[in-house]
């Protein structure tokens, strides 16, 4: 990986920071954050201005250029790739060490009296913008809005906005039509007493008209907003796929409707001058409803004394719990996912001792596997596979350079997941296609009885994941072992694989409680730097539970595993689990076989039922 | 319990609120918080202002009188008893019902426009200040700081502020000076590039200086405040106290000393004035470090821009972590707290049947037994003496008119504590004199299996108390039961029996981690409204625990409990413990049995001894 050179982009962009016209005064500092205008997680080339300036291409990371310095901040995932992929214009701020500035702290540091910081306002969170500029004021200095983007300015070459053909999705997958979305929305405003709700992310403006699309990798999500109104609806899209028949009809953009159904189309660059003229025609007590996530330039769109801002969204929230059409959905894309890796794993079985997989071959079988299957779309997040020292890499994605053999001496660890019509999938398993060892053994059962431990938790209505999180550490705890990263992330219906308000982590405090119909996953591991990575992750959807005592009426709670493919028992040291972990697993697999089994018996499967069979039969404790 | 007649009163106050004698204009809204103005849980009476403004005497409530209303903000414990004591020109809020609106919205609702509403700014912490102001003003009103407070205006009986007498600690019991805790602090501030520490919680005075006193019920402090410099020290305290040679000999004040250990004594009032001085002649980059719970009017004396708040100071922090001396003399102080309850126990025992016995005269007996133990000082909290019904009553403080007679019929729950001058103790032992049902014995053991899941929680170093308060309700969950309290919080030495930084609570996400030395409560509890009340309550200490792997160094933690009290095994159904739960309570007795058993023997104590021998016969599983 040689660095690219970026001089003399650099030279041009410290040229646009003072040229008039694009900056209405110069700016001393312009920032170039990761993100684009949705807060996307998975970002369209286009956006990839970061990447653009600085070569650095990694999924994190925020650019600063001043006059005399070049600066990227990046966590720890990402510290060896950046440093090699930037030239020496550019110094690397490693986030979490400790004598790292943060940004706000170097703009002071290297900043003439008095600067002006640049961003694009379309670009940085107005919870952000707040954050940076109330800083930089207290030293001083000015966070400004450019609104051009100084880095589309001198990219020449810059791609097109992607601007892909729609999906519609009819009742049979979403459970409910967009116009009763727009009812139970409009029913929330009208709690908040809010007159208006701006749309902003992506995957809710794909969730609330029952559209998909597949303008940026991984999430079947298309660039659009909305803005919606007691009595209108406005979209704000590009394109001729408007004009493709079926949208038409599903949108009923040809029909007489009543008013307040009536879906105007827009473009999608006019959301701001829209959004200007409903802030000024606003009267007292009309409020606007955003997201502390969207733009600044948005926000700020709304005036102050009438803006609404929430963490969280109605339609988030709305979001995250699945109706029975897309949880019936979300089972048939289980047991779909589940085939195609029962034939990986038997495919592995065979392959790997003869030493011509890879992680990256391993990878490209799992994806033609899962394709074979009905309403594959395409992969819902990149694929970890990593074998050995690889495995404790946490977001590992192989690449010529690492791509490693799979062997019979090495833990194998595959994390994937696809996107069908019906459901998005996400699932870790940890397999050795040799003898593992005592130590291997020992770790992955401290994994198997965490995820067992959240799995068969029960607990109260109202309860929020983060209070389970402990329960998948405490057997790995009480050895003295721990894993770095969460335990669950809500998962989208055919959406984006990670989306909230809910999860089961430490880190976070603000999810919103679990309740029967949210979807999450649940994934303890165990990382051993240089020699191996563990994790065992099912997608789990959130039923009732029955109590003997029913928490005074007030429910309780418990997860079905969606997830059913087998856990490997050669990994498990059948000796430290209880009677009650023993028995989970073993109706676990009695589950896989049953459901799998006659899914694969269908169709026509035969080799990879007798793998399943083989890999389900009961585990027996020794007494 | 009839009402306090107010009418005249809020005549009195309503017209003090437009006097230009104490109000620069008039107000339009008076608020009377429930606090002093360091934030103290006990408060002494002159600080009582909202129950003389209202006749309502419980710990939480806020009152705010405009020209046509008086209304009373409380939450669930105190509906019934505000009712009773507030006549009809009161309206009482029930916080936390759906309808109650906040303070904010409320006075939005009735003002006229462009109102002022006024707070006494030495009351009103500085973050509530903010938060309120700025609803305030986003209405078109203002929150003004009235420096007269308006109640003392007219409490022409206004008890004097106390002045008590001082105690000094020596090495012995606080393992360091006041003079390294000094050095410590700077080190702190040198740290964090602050020239000054003003230390505002009476504790935190407390335990910087050694001294102890005797000012508000409870709580082992006395009215002061401190500023400490990098070069000076100024103690703010009224009274003959400081003349008492001995406390003049302890803070060496005609010693000669280098200048920057020579304490200034100056009066208590004069500390804004002092605070304000400082303020005024900081020069760029001299910040001064306030808590966010400081004052409002100590906040303001100093300038934003050199203002440095946190959470948690310094010294609060350092506090919590207790050393070899506080340790052992907590342990001590468990020990006798321990010999009187063995002794109360055995009491009670022999004389419940008689029905002689009310829940008052337990709780004095208890007490009766505590102050025949050396070094005794005080209770530490209000004596929780419950029975039956009364124990689901989670704050409850028999009173005489709810006094009740315990019985052998049911159960009963004693959670008290008291000040040594070793150490601070709270306790919580749930008994049956009779025959428990299998109902109650079920309920207890899912409350001692959660009490035994956090005391023997091993968790790697660095981990916050809030992580484990889900090992507390595990077992009560899996069967449809909870408690809608924390599981604990951090005890201070022969200080506050509540205290920060840490604890272990699902209600919090801002706790510190926890570190070896801290002391907190373990307290799971269980409550069936109108039948009855368990809690099972130890004080615990962190200490390193030694773990198989050990966290790859990073270290691990587990509690040692100092309250070393029988658990009532009547109580236990065995059955539904794990091999290792009935190890814990067989190991916990048996040291119960050593430790106080060798005290109770060198008390002379031979009948209670007994009884401890009786009630820590090893449990038995049948298998």
């Amino acid at each position: 990986m040689s660095p690219k050179i970026t001089t003399e982009l650099l030279r041009q962009l410290r040229q646009v920071m003072k040229n008039p016209r694009y900056v209405q005064e110069p700016v001393q500092a312009y920032i170039v954050p990761s993100g684009d205008a949705h807060q996307s997680e998975y970002i369209a080339p286009c956006d990839c201005r970061r990447a653009f300036i600085s070569g650095f291409d990694g999924s994190a990371g925020t650019a600063i250029v001043t006059e005399q310095h070049a600066a990227m901040w990046t966590d720890g995932r990402y510290f060896l790739q950046a440093a090699q992929q930037m030239d020496t214009n550019w110094t690397l701020m490693k986030m979490g060490l400790k004598d790292t500035p943060t940004q706000e702290d170097w703009l002071v540091s290297v900043l003439p009296e008095g600067s002006k910081v640049g961003v694009d306002p379309f670009i940085i969170p107005a919870d952000q913008w707040k954050r940076m500029s109330k800083a930089l004021r207290s030293a001083g200095h000015d966070l400004v809005p450019v609104k051009e983007n100084l880095i589309n300015a001198i990219w020449t070459d810059c791609p097109q906005r992607p601007c892909k053909p729609l999906i519609t999705l009819d009742l049979s997958y979403t459970g409910v039509s967009w116009r009763d979305k727009i009812v139970a929305l409009r029913s929330k405003m009208a709690e908040r007493k809010v007159m208006w709700f701006v749309v902003t992310a992506l995957d809710e403006v794909a969730w609330l008209f029952n559209l998909r699309g597949s303008d940026v990798e991984y999430n079947p999500v298309f660039f659009a907003y909305a803005v919606i109104g007691m009595n209108t609806i406005r979209l704000f899209i590009d394109g001729d796929r408007i004009m493709d028949p079926a949208v038409r009809e599903h949108l009923q953009l040809d029909s007489t409707l009543e008013p307040e159904f009536k879906i105007q189309v827009m473009p999608y660059g006019s959301i701001l001058s829209e959004l200007q003229a409903v802030g000024a025609g606003l009267s007292p007590k009309e409020k606007v409803w955003l997201s502390d996530k969207a733009s600044y330039a948005l926000t700020e769109a709304v005036p102050k004394a009438y803006r609404y801002l929430t963490p969280y969204t109605p339609i988030c929230i709305a979001k995250a719990v699945k109706n029975a059409a897309e949880t019936e959905g979300m089972r048939r894309a289980h047991i779909k996912d589940a085939v195609a890796l029962c034939e990986l794993f038997n495919w592995l079985e065979k392959e790997v001792p003869k030493g011509t997989v890879t992680e990256i071959v391993a990878a490209d079988k799992a994806e033609e596997f899962r394709s074979q299957q009905k309403d594959f779309v395409e992969l819902s997040f990149a694929t970890i596979s990593s074998t050995g020292p690889n495995g404790a890499i946490i977001h590992y994605k192989p690449v010529p350079v690492t791509n490693r053999t799979l062997s019979v001496n090495e833990i194998y660890l595959l994390d994937s997941g696809a996107q069908y019509k019906d459901g998005t999938t996400d699932v870790t398993r940890t397999m050795h296609f040799g003898t593992p060892s005592a130590y291997e053994k020992e770790c992955f059962t401290y994994v198997l009885k965490g995820h067992i431990a959240v799995s068969a938790a029960i607990f109260p209505n109202g309860t929020k994941g983060h209070l389970l999180d402990s329960f998948a550490r405490s057997a790995l705890w009480d050895c003295g072992l721990d894993y770095l990263h969460g335990t669950g992330h809500g998962v989208g219906s055919f959406l984006n694989v990670h989306e909230g308000p809910c999860g089961i982590s430490y880190k976070t405090f603000a999810d919103e409680p679990l309740e029967a119909g949210m979807i999450v996953s649940d994934e303890p591991g165990y990382y051993e730097d240089g020699s191996f990575g563990i994790r065992i992750e099912n997608v789990v959807l959130v039923i009732p539970a029955e109590t003997k005592y029913n928490f005074k009426n007030r429910g309780s709670l418990t997860f079905e595993p969606l997830t059913l493919v087998p856990i490997q028992t050669k990994m498990i040291d059948v000796n430290l689990l209880t009677e009650k972990e023993c028995n989970w697993v073993n109706q676990y697999h009695q589950k896989c076989r049953e459901v799998v089994g006659a899914e694969l018996e269908r169709q026509g499967r035969h080799e990879a039922l007798q793998w399943l069979l083989r890999e389900t039969e009961p585990l027996a404790r020794v007494q």
